[in-house]
């Protein structure tokens, strides 16, 4: 047998405990009982600590070894998904087993104490627990190895071909672009602000309505489904398997609609995936700044667009009479509402990005040493301030509104901002084809998908994320399509 | 460490392994899209695997051997957790590896093939199957060993401290009897035949009624959870997390609601295991006999009582309107209502014995050698008609018309019955209690449950079923209760 050979069965054994581990978290998010968490959390340590001694263990090494040797680098999907694997096992063998423990444990507390900090908005009881997270942070990207600074180390786990300097480059020139469309969509919205009937939107119908949305831009029900959450997410559980969550407000049908596209976007990435390959990179999605460009264009280049609610909202307005008297022009200004909000997740998508050019600005800072623990609270209030006009509330409504940092996420938030970025840039590149451009204006979205489909979904882990883009839309990624899809649609 | 403990850890980290297939079982049942079936085999192939690895490891067999010398008997839970132990093991050492695969695969076949035969009625289709599913239990037996009979083997795979002759010299003298009862019972129901009206009862509305009912019988849902599925079962996922599964007739409330009542037997029986204990035999069931008296306690002697109704059919009543006109007498005869059938599955209590002593003398004559697998379906046949006085239409509706022996489960038939006869004697001797009689008579099962909680759930395996039944009531098992309770409730 080649040593690929094997190395891909040791894969898929891999895959098939880190998939059971996946069930396991998915039900503790949807069905499993209170009283029942205390043993979860035991299973899917174990489960954990095994698929890390598998991905980690002295036959896997070998064989890695052995098959990079023998490849001659004729197969570019053979190279990348040796490639991957090697980015991947350095990363697991390069961090000392006590400090994954340690990362763990201060992670679980961390995760307690920001929970608490949120709900009495009193930084001071996470500050230590911060505290330690970045030092976590650092003591890993001191491990992992960087070319320039740490920073570096933590974004290379989530997005692959990036470091500190290219997500400057990309995100550092939106700043002022962005603060003045924002402002300026802010204030057109506030000349007319239309809002939605509150309801009632019973959920049952909710979910009728959802499921034929996701049906309709081809979502695959026998490969998948919607399950009722409290944070929403996407998760794939095995080739043809693909799970999507929502919640749902009965005096605002919007939220879980915008929901469900959004995660079917996630969802339709991962069942575009070549299922052969599920456990190798070549099946698996290269990058959460590309996963997250799936979600957003259907969550917004689809769901946000005029043809998308000439189709849909006559539908919606059967099923929820109290929409009837609104006009097509009246919703599309309701949903396309740009409003200044402390909250990221709340944010529209005028404003969104401000959100993530303030969180990657502190990062930067605290990874170089430049901003203190202690000063966070207050550097939030300025930054916040300089992109938004005002400043939030309490820290609760600032600093402490989001866990990345308590789960120690650090290098993970701009990532919604490159989903932003390559999400415009891909559908701008899909509309030049004809064929994609009409049915899109009939909201026919499954030549749309088809494209994806061809052009990123298929490819797996293969090509780097910036590659990708280039391969798809012929063009260097630039942030030029998001700014005149933000400028049509607000200005 | 004490090597007991030592093999209590390694019992607990299989636990963990084994549990996690389960979850991924209850989701195949319940939510799993149509697709994801061919992944999650392979998930379970890969766990199960694993678990038997553990389970005949050379250090799980050297501390099981140590623990048993090192035992001095005092302490009867670690005596009894080290017989099961032992029990187990043995039972998983001995059969060769080359048999567990063959009679997975050929067991994989046989279900195929049995569900084709079923479908178009034609024994032919599963004749070579159900050949092959013989022989291997012939062969398993031989393995396991057995003092008698090969079939003595195959029942203590389900039933602790039964064989052939203790099954028969229980069930054998119930034929004449229950024959006679069944059509006395059947006859009187004929007389003044009562339907219930076919409704509607909306899903949801049975939900809720389930729910309610569920909860008031003691079942904890911070600890547990009632989901939808096609063939309904009760599975316990771990310590605090047990689930119940039902399905739902929109003509037919009582469908659901007595379903739902039999699975919470079984799960109120596991959630009264001792928690600490999950993994060990102390924390397990200690058969399926046991196991089923739980289920059929809370099905027909909770259910299917007067008391009962006096409390729930007003509820049901102001749920389900169409009720509204029925009084408690007819309603009670609607639902007592004994009717012979030909699918078990679907017998009332009155009948449902006969087709457990059909299979039970059937399975005992092909294990002997007496009965050929060609002449099962005329055997069936002849012993249909001499319990019921007419032959099934087809085999469909005879020796079709169960998946067991496609599984391989010879042996297992007989738990359905034990179950009825220990849950007769438990419960009158239960009601031998004054506070619970009054309690019962006034639907207030919480004394009840405290009873089943106290002398059998918290009991785990420590003592074999007969023992269990002897310590509970205080008298040798015996079907003298059963055959009373059906008296009184049928003539």
């Amino acid at each position: 047998m080649h040593a690929a050979d094997r190395l891909f069965e040791l894969a898929r054994e891999r895959a098939l405990l880190t998939s059971a581990a996946s069930v396991l978290g998915w039900d503790q998010e949807t069905y499993l009982p209170l009283r029942g968490v205390a043993w979860r959390a035991r299973q899917l340590a174990w489960l954990s600590a095994r698929a890390h001694e598998l991905a980690t263990s002295r036959e896997w090494l070998a064989t890695l070894e052995e098959a990079e040797v023998q490849n001659d680098g004729a197969d570019p999907v053979l190279s990348a998904n040796l490639r991957e694997f090697r980015h991947e096992t350095d990363r697991a063998t390069r961090l000392p087993v006590e400090l994954v423990a340690r990362a763990s444990e201060t992670s679980s507390l961390a995760k307690q104490a920001w929970a608490e900090a949120r709900k009495k908005s009193d930084f001071s009881i996470f500050r230590d627990h911060l505290d330690a997270m970045v030092d976590i942070a650092r003591e890993k990207a001191d491990h992992w190895g960087y070319a320039t600074e740490p920073y570096d180390a933590l974004v290379a786990g989530y997005e692959r071909g990036a470091d500190t300097a290219k997500l400057s480059s990309r995100l550092d020139p939106l700043r002022d672009p962005l603060r003045e469309l924002a402002a300026q969509a802010v204030a057109r919205s506030a000349e007319h602000p239309v809002d939605l009937p509150d309801g009632p939107y019973p959920a049952d119908t909710q979910r009728r309505l959802n499921r034929e949305i996701a049906e309709s831009v081809g979502f695959d029900f026998e490969a998948g489904r919607i399950d009722t959450v409290t944070h929403p997410f996407c998760t794939g559980l095995g080739p043809y398997d693909t799970r999507l969550t929502t919640r749902y407000r009965e005096n605002d049908f919007t939220d879980s609609l915008f929901g469900v596209l959004h995660e079917a976007g996630h969802g339709l990435y991962d069942q575009g995936l070549p299922a052969p390959d599920f456990g190798l990179p070549a099946g698996s999605p290269i990058s959460l700044g590309i996963h997250e460009s799936q979600s957003r264009l259907w969550e917004n280049h689809v769901g946000g667009s005029r043809a998308f609610w000439e189709r849909w909202l006559p539908r919606a307005a059967a099923l929820f009479p109290c929409l009837a008297p609104l006009g097509l022009d009246d919703f599309l200004a309701a949903v396309r509402r740009a409003e200044f909000s402390c909250i990221r997740v709340e944010a529209d998508e005028a404003t969104y990005d401000l959100h993530i050019l303030l969180r990657f600005d502190l990062e930067r800072r605290i990874m170089r040493g430049e901003l203190a623990v202690d000063d966070i609270p207050a550097a939030w209030n300025d930054g916040f301030r300089e992109l938004f006009g005002f400043v939030p509330p309490d820290d609760a409504n600032g600093c402490l509104q989001d866990i990345h940092w308590a789960m120690g996420g650090f290098g993970y938030f701009a990532t919604y901002s490159l989903g932003n970025i390559n999400a415009a840039q891909l559908c701008a590149a899909a509309r030049l084809d004809p064929v994609v451009s009409a049915a899109c204006d009939k909201a026919d979205y499954l030549p749309l998908l088809g494209w994806m489909r061809e052009r990123v979904h298929r490819h797996g882990s293969v090509h780097f994320p910036d590659d990708l883009v280039r391969r798809a839309t012929g063009a260097d990624p630039s942030t030029a399509d998001y700014l005149a899809h933000l400028k049509r649609r607000y200005l």
